[in-house]
């Protein structure tokens, strides 16, 4: 038999094994899951693609979980087995997350959505991964507390923490890395470990809840989280204002943050982004780069942030200048930048949003958009800015028809050039989308040798690669 | 040959070897660093001790290195002959981190204290890891910014990375965990790697930057770091308020926090510790539980904060309440403080400090502290209590006579009970210090199963062991 025929007939074999593998694992799940196992095509496929453009892979089956004991005995089965498990909370993630490359068992946490324990003094909760970040505000509503982290989409806790999601408010109440106190996850070996206790801090030794937190399922899966809560603030007001340069839109933010001005959210949004606004919302804001602010206070505070920021501005030719604490207008302020993606997608029927999300320090963030946004008109690629400023983290929102090779192609430069922009400016590929499948080659760009260090500690913790193979790493 | 004279014969002939081995490696290095190898009993029984009552292990020689390539060379060659390494930056720690427990050679970062770059903008600044805070904070002090955080020693930014460190800003500012944007490492391997770039977020893949921060130079050595900077604050104000009880003190802190109060600390003193200050100070303070804070922002936030706190204390039978904004007040407001461990070991000239950093939910804090001021009563041990109240992080300041076993036990057993208290009330047995060789037992205690994962990230990134052995796991 020649080499060729022989590898070809391993294929076959492992093939067939793998077949007989799955066929006992579903089996299995049926016998124990009943109902709540599905394998109809149209929920695999749902359960295998994400809010990305990127290609879904539809796992093998559907389980929705209601415990960490049952997430225990599907790894167990799955580990005997050596078929992938790959963790869906509301599958809102953005590089492929959720997509299972190799098949396998999509553990659905959705109904795993109990808060579990409101500790008011200690501003945490306890909650089920599947609580989405609506539903625990929702819950807090009368218990004068939030959870701050807003990534704009409804997602789950539990997909938050495994991305490392931030969104507009990190610039004052950081991001997941800074939310999640503790988690429980069930490891590749079955084992269920508790990262740490409720305590705010801790030197008990390595940092495993930061090692989980944007993991992205790839070392274990995520049971349960304890999470930072705030005070709601006494007062809140919000801000707009337009300038002729993101330079001096920017240069305005490295000003309010130097001078300590604790900005709850500060967005900025290039010309193209308004222009879409304006259009799609009916509104006629000045077609120019603006800032969109909000404030945390108390009355007093919250005022005099405000009049701080507009003398910034002003020595930054920022204009129009608007500033309210009515509810109702901050709303309406508000409403344009969450309509952006809406806004965006409307500039093109026939393309679909391909969300970049490159960080680089502040310092270099106008020149990075700048070099950016010329790079755009030469590509003839439409995509709006729009970003978390206060964080150096900015989407290009680029519409292309994926139909088109030529346009798919000349995005993906476009978008590598960024990349490759962003990390000459000492930034990263990646600011809180993740790495999933889509930026693996992007990671190794970024971080070159400290990919096999991540390396090692997958192999180390899943020698099988049975937890979400293909990300990551 | 009998089995027990095999074994004996296989120990000589190891000890043997690894005599061969270290005589091969100092020959090495004092090729390769002449002078700036010491080998002189002092120095080495000087660099295997640290600030804490623990026994102190001589390493082998000690190295003063000068760039991360060095390091490498040192690394490579402990590599190959499998002799243990053991980062040395002030030697300021409290749990033995610093012990040389299988001899080896202590890399002395010392005189790697450059401080590389402040990127102003970007309130960031790059140091070597043998800068020490009041270093930074010296070098910064034209520029208007600042390193927040302060473990009260004058420790290297390496060594407070290390043991993931805080102090009394942590409230506001965070902990080493926080502060740390990057580090470039050299790993067991001999590989360099650097864990992220200077972006203020990322999503880029495990956050290996947080599992070095709190690894104590067990998976490698720091040779440099990013650490985030904050503003001078424009205004800056103290204030004291006496309790009739811990809990008091503490609800007010719980209140206040709950307020959205930004203090930047506040620090809990109970009536033994201000009774000792007094002492030592010659002052007059209300020998009472004692609370100190210290407010930034604006001229008219400062007041404003302060006005809120005293509000909330005077609830919470809050007496005694002075505020000031004077520097040279504030200054003698903080000595007092800053005096406690002195003023502390003045009371009994006989004792040695054994220092406990327990870490608890703030709302479990005042029953913890109570149960331990019983407990310290009914054990005989002189003890007071202070701490980082905003974090539920406090000090038994335990003075101990090591020359008497019956002490040492009584010592140990109190500490073994506030441990298991912390534990069971959500909490950690170390909130600043660390693990070193002094909590070993401790850590498996809180964590159980999760310190096997430690051991297998351990065992992936240094399989023979030589990378501070003997510590955490």
């Amino acid at each position: 038999m020649s080499p060729d025929c022989l590898m070809r007939n391993i294929d076959i074999t492992e093939g067939r094994n793998k077949t007989r593998a799955i066929d006992t694992v579903l089996n299995e799940l049926s016998q124990r899951f009943g109902e709540r196992l599905k394998t109809g095509m149209a929920i695999r496929e749902q359960h295998g693609r994400d809010e990305s453009f990127h290609k879904g892979h539809p796992p093998d089956c559907v389980v929705a979980v209601h415990s960490t004991d049952e997430v225990q005995q599907i790894v167990r089965l799955c580990a005997l087995h050596k078929i992938p498990l790959i963790p869906w909370g509301q599958g809102t993630s953005l590089e492929g997350q959720v997509a299972a490359l190799h098949g396998g068992v999509c553990v659905d946490l959705s109904e795993m959505n109990a808060v579990l324990c409101v500790n008011a003094d200690d501003l945490d909760v306890v909650v089920q991964p599947g609580v989405t970040r609506r539903q625990l505000n929702e819950y807090l509503r009368d218990t004068g507390l939030f959870f701050p982290i807003d990534p704009g989409a409804d997602a789950s806790i539990g997909g938050m923490a495994s991305t490392r999601a931030s969104g507009t408010n990190a610039v004052r109440y950081g991001t997941m890395r800074d939310s999640v106190l503790n988690l429980t996850a069930v490891l590749a070996n079955g084992e269920i470990i508790k990262t740490a206790h409720r305590a705010r801090k801790s030197s008990a030794g390595y940092d495993l809840t930061r090692l989980f937190v944007g993991a992205e399922g790839t070392l274990g899966i995520i049971t349960e989280l304890t999470v930072r809560l705030y005070g709601r603030p006494q007062a809140q007001s919000s801000a707009q204002c337009t300038f002729d340069s993101i330079r001096d839109a920017v240069d305005t933010v490295i000003e309010t943050i130097q001078y300590g001005i604790p900005l709850a959210s500060i967005e900025l949004m290039d010309s193209l982004t308004v222009k879409a606004i304006n259009a799609y919302s009916k509104l006629s804001l000045p077609e120019k780069p603006m800032l969109i602010m909000e404030f945390h206070g108390t009355d007093a505070g919250v005022q005099e942030q405000a009049q701080m920021v507009q003398e910034i501005a002003s020595g930054h030719n920022g204009s129009e200048f608007s500033w309210t604490s009515d509810a109702a207008e901050q709303k309406k302020l508000w409403r344009a930048r969450h309509d952006a993606a809406y806004a965006i997608k409307a500039l093109r029927t026939d393309g679909q949003l391909w969300a970049t999300d490159a960080c680089v320090p502040i310092s270099r963030m106008a020149e990075c958009i700048e070099q950016t946004l010329d790079d755009i008109d030469q590509s003839k690629i439409i995509a709006p800015v729009l970003g978390h400023v206060g964080d150096g983290n900015f989407h290009l929102c680029m519409l292309v028809d994926h139909a088109v090779p030529e346009e798919v192609a000349s995005a993906q430069a476009l978008h590598e050039r960024m990349i490759q922009r962003a990390i000459d400016m000492d930034g990263t590929c990646t600011g809180e989308h993740g790495i999933g499948y889509g930026k693996r080659d992007f990671l190794k760009q970024e971080l070159g040798g400290a990919v096999d260090v991540m390396r090692s500690i997958k192999q180390a913790l899943d020698p099988d690669n049975i937890m979400n193979p293909g990300k990551i790493v």
